[in-house]
């Protein structure tokens, strides 16, 4: 394996690749990704899907002096070993590895750093524009996937690319999928193109892309003689005409010569124009084709079976939410799930399954997510809206007016609230506690444990107004501590002590817990407080501690805006007097690794949070 | 004046008017209006532009039963009247008086609260959604002007409602305007609409929507017979079409008669079905007309003349940005501008005729605005993206992920940050501190005054990596104190004292310093700092006051996340033992009124900041 693909050691060495081998060397590459992601988990079937398109974009451009823009940026894999990362790819995802995601600091082929959704189109726009102004010729190009279409910011930069004459080609990477089967009016746009339109005849049918040029303009003229139902064909892309933008396709997405075909005439187009192109996830590895949703992103696995190497998780925080929530539906009418794409990753498939008129996959659109909620509230609704804590950010805005100005009795369940492994700098769920503190009349929970996530999710059922629930990824933890009922804002005291006092907010209990103990150990009276709610803040529990000559504040979120500095502010204004600590992440963006190895880096593994806490603590009173 | 209008007391009181005299009951709330809105001020153009339409939304609605979700809601004061609240018109967007936009706690027939632009059909989709899940049959109307067309949230709720049967009526408000003139391929598509499409003939175009009914379906046969060119007319819009939605127009939007029949129509669509309505902004009022930006929303003016009644305030902040600006683009040919339909009010009219080139009018696109600014700066030049305090909440996710998480040369002007008076809850600047102070690498500052605002644009230009610059709306004060240069993350010490500290972040300086004389006229010897930046704080600074008994931080914001808190949480962790004051905004959502009324209200005037800080001050000693 792998004659070709040897080959390939820096950016542009696949155009030493007769073009002709291009399909063996495809071969190759995916047999490498199956082999390699196997190993370090990975998203596979996006990238097996695009090795054809990637080789296809690598042939045509110029890396990198033109620009690919990688929309989400999961299925940049292939790019990674065509611009000369094969090697790395070993190490993908690790700690101290290259990224999942594209990464200007990792390749100057990387133009930039995507991780959410939808982001693509704007930053081509950028670039664009920013090199006619500069008199500058590079191509620029953005690949994005058809479930990235039903977020609204593609929609904001094509409206505002097609305002302007720039040469941008948008590469429409057509799967049928987002991490599921996509929704909505565009995703039945796109599929009556797929069925009612065969592939694109380039014989016969680019007069749409290549009028626009001088040289395209004789061809056509040529061959419109010969076939009078160009129009005919082209209808499908009448929505992006409409829109201002050039359309060509569709292109079969697994043919490379028919790609670059497309990409060479794309390139020669004046505007925008929008390459439509049908790819297949998990193309050519029998399991990931059959079910692209489980290797959409996948654990390392045994390449011959396709089953995960390790046994799964037992009961995650995602499983005990979609078990409660089914459980709290069946009882309350009322109550409604909405997901933004994510019905498996946020645990809601047999919430689907059971209630599916209850259930709303509104696409990959948190923005709409929310405010769409909002309106089910005013209508005597109780929706719960799951979306993973990084995604969350993008509806800031409307969690902020569309739902809390009003008190409307919105649920959010945010899951991966906190430090999410793998994906790194750009999914990191450590904002969420910062940023939801800035909204009035919000109240966000964050349980000690998988039990009182459950109490948690029963307390939200009937709380009147918007309420958080927020969770973190993985198994959940099981204190065994018996639980004290959750009051409206009200902290659980789980040990009293005299000389310092914790305060830990989440699922970080299960850690410092273990690091109080330890403190114990070494003869510290500890009082231990388990937080509950960081919004509001349980003023009277603050009050109680007062006496203690040293209170710690414990979270696995950012320090800026965190829980820590509420807690701060509200003893430095009401004349407490002793020490005061904050052990929680720095404010940088934290990369890739295990959760484990980056609690460990930042201080909040047991140890950790042990040693800060008994630091300050033995620190001499200044 | 008013023979009709006076007999509308409550809501479906229209109903009571015969129909033929809708036209003179326009005439009379238009004079109304006029008269009204030249006393309290207010969003003048819009409503003008929309009287026939709410008449005829009224007419065939029945409210509070139907649901009417106005967009931004700026355009709601001919529904405000028709629904039961003329004479509390005369208290519009005064303090105590009724709000610029609807409001639930106003009215029973104010269905959702809006502000921002471009929620409507979300809420819409909400609303209908649960209606069908609870088996109801009211109908719901999302009112959007095709500017908030250019927003993506309005895409991504097309986008899901179309995957769903439900009836929902979309009234398209097209008047070719936002503020100011439309953009975009959007924009674009609608003008072609407009200019090869004559009005929907009644008597023989509506198979589109009727077809749908049984009793439309006998009416479109008989009208195919006389008429065989329909398709042609309806083909503009195809584009809605293609996203699964209904499409009838385009509608003469002052044109009663026509306008009902639209509605009723509408009403009997199975689906989605969107209403295209034209309109002109300012109608029936000449100064509006022939300039409905500056009628767009408008301090009190003289009704005869269409002058303002107050003199333009001296130079604003706004303007003080709008010439440095200017002056910057001119020294350096990397910085442009980048405004999501908000030249006007962001200062920005003189840039745009001087660097056309370097100027770009996004849209009502604050998310893709700040990310198209990311790709630009990726590829070489300085955006300075300029954006209100309160629509830049829309762009949380953009500035953290697409912009500072990579460090990139974007410079974010943030204006009408603060308290921004007659607008209320929905628009305050008050949550900007404290949002952007969660994201990792972000520089902030706050000019504490029109000439630290020039200098602090200097220090942005020739800054590495993403900065943010934010100042109030209003006439710029000029402290006249000397600028000490601003330095990284360094404060500026105004006068050392011994016993209180206060540290002043922004424009409040002005009151701040009143309330700090006011002190040492009590002989408080007072240490006074102007803190410029919020992120990075100045911890040396913070370290140099550690000697005094009481510390305060004075800031025009929300209190939870904000300055005062990341202040107070620096002097807990590092062993501060004296007093500490946070002089900020509850966390409330402020209401309309008066900068100087709500500054009182909330205690952060200067009288109010003088009262607070000398309370904490003679507080003894717990």
């Amino acid at each position: 394996m792998g004659h070709y693909l040897n080959r390939i050691k820096k950016p542009n060495d696949i155009k030493k690749i007769p073009a002709d081998k291009y399909p063996e060397l495809a071969k190759e590459i995916r047999q490498y990704l199956i082999k390699t992601v196997s190993d370090t988990g990975g998203h596979l079937a996006s990238n097996l899907g695009t090795v054809e398109l990637t080789i296809a974009l690598h042939a045509c451009l110029n890396l990198p002096e033109d620009k690919i823009i990688w929309d989400v940026g999961h299925q940049s894999y292939v790019h990674k070993i065509l611009s000369g990362r094969k090697e790395q790819l070993k190490n993908l995802r690790q700690f101290g590895g290259i990224s999942g995601f594209p990464k200007e600091e990792e390749s100057e082929c990387d133009a930039y750093d995507t991780g959410h959704s939808t982001t693509s189109i704007s930053v081509a726009a950028g670039y664009s524009r920013a090199r006619d102004i500069n008199g500058e010729k590079y191509k620029v190009v953005a690949v994005i996937g058809d479930g990235s279409l039903s977020g609204g910011m593609a929609y904001e930069a094509i409206n505002n690319l097609t305002g302007y004459k720039t040469n941008t080609i948008i590469i429409l990477n057509d799967n049928e999928m987002s991490i599921s089967r996509n929704v909505g009016g565009m995703a039945r746009y796109l599929e009556k193109i797929r069925t009612n339109t065969k592939y694109l005849d380039f014989k016969g049918d680019v007069e749409n892309v290549l009028t626009k040029t001088d040289f395209g303009t004789k061809v056509a003229d040529r061959l419109k003689k010969t076939k009078n139902s160009i129009r005919d064909l082209i209808t499908p892309g009448e929505y992006f005409k409409d829109m201002g933008l050039g359309y060509f396709g569709p292109v079969d997405g697994h043919n490379i010569n028919d790609l670059i075909r497309a990409v060479e005439a794309a390139k020669t187009y004046k505007g925008a124009v929008l390459v439509h192109v049908l790819t297949t996830k998990g193309k050519g590895y029998k399991y990931a084709e059959s079910n692209p949703s489980k290797f959409h992103g996948i654990e390392p696995f045994d390449a011959a079976t396709g089953e995960l190497r390790a046994a799964p998780a037992k009961e995650s925080y995602t499983s005990v939410f979609g078990r409660v929530l089914c459980d709290i539906a069946e009882e309350d009418v009322r109550i409604t799930a909405i997901t933004a794409a994510m019905a498996g990753g946020t645990g809601l498939l047999d919430f689907q399954s059971r209630f599916p008129k209850r259930f709303f996959d509104v696409g990959i659109a948190e923005e709409h997510a929310v405010t769409f909620a909002g309106g089910m509230a005013a209508a005597g609704m109780h929706p719960v809206v799951c979306i993973y804590s990084t995604f969350l950010q993008r509806a800031y805005d409307q969690i902020l007016h569309d739902v809390c100005l009003t008190r409307k009795n919105v649920i959010f369940a945010i899951d991966r609230a906190g430090i999410v492994g793998n994906d790194g700098k750009t999914h990191q769920g450590i904002y969420d506690i910062a940023f939801l503190s800035t909204i009035p009349g919000l109240t966000v929970i964050s349980p000690k444990d998988g039990a009182e996530l459950v109490q948690a999710l029963y307390f939200a059922k009937d709380f009147e107004g918007p309420i958080a629930v927020r969770y973190p990824r993985g198994e959940a933890y099981f204190s065994g501590i018996d639980e004290e009922p959750i009051r409206y804002g009200k902290s659980e005291l789980i040990s009293k002590g005299k000389s310092l006092a914790i305060i830990s907010l989440g699922a970080i209990f299960k850690e410092t817990a273990e690091a109080a103990q330890l403190l114990e150990n070494d003869d510290i009276s500890v009082t231990f407080v388990n937080a509950r709610f960081s919004s509001p803040m349980d003023t009277e529990m603050l009050d109680s501690l007062m006496g203690h000559g040293m209170i710690a504040v414990v979270e696995e979120g950012t320090s800026s805006g965190g829980f820590g500095e509420h807690v701060a502010a509200f003893l430095a204004g009401n004349g407490y007097k002793g020490k005061f600590l904050s052990v929680s992440l720095p404010d940088v963006y934290v990369e890739h690794g295990t959760r484990a190895e980056l609690a460990h880096k930042y201080g909040i593994d047991a140890e950790g949070i042990y040693n800060s806490l008994l630091k300050k603590y033995r620190e001499p009173e200044n």
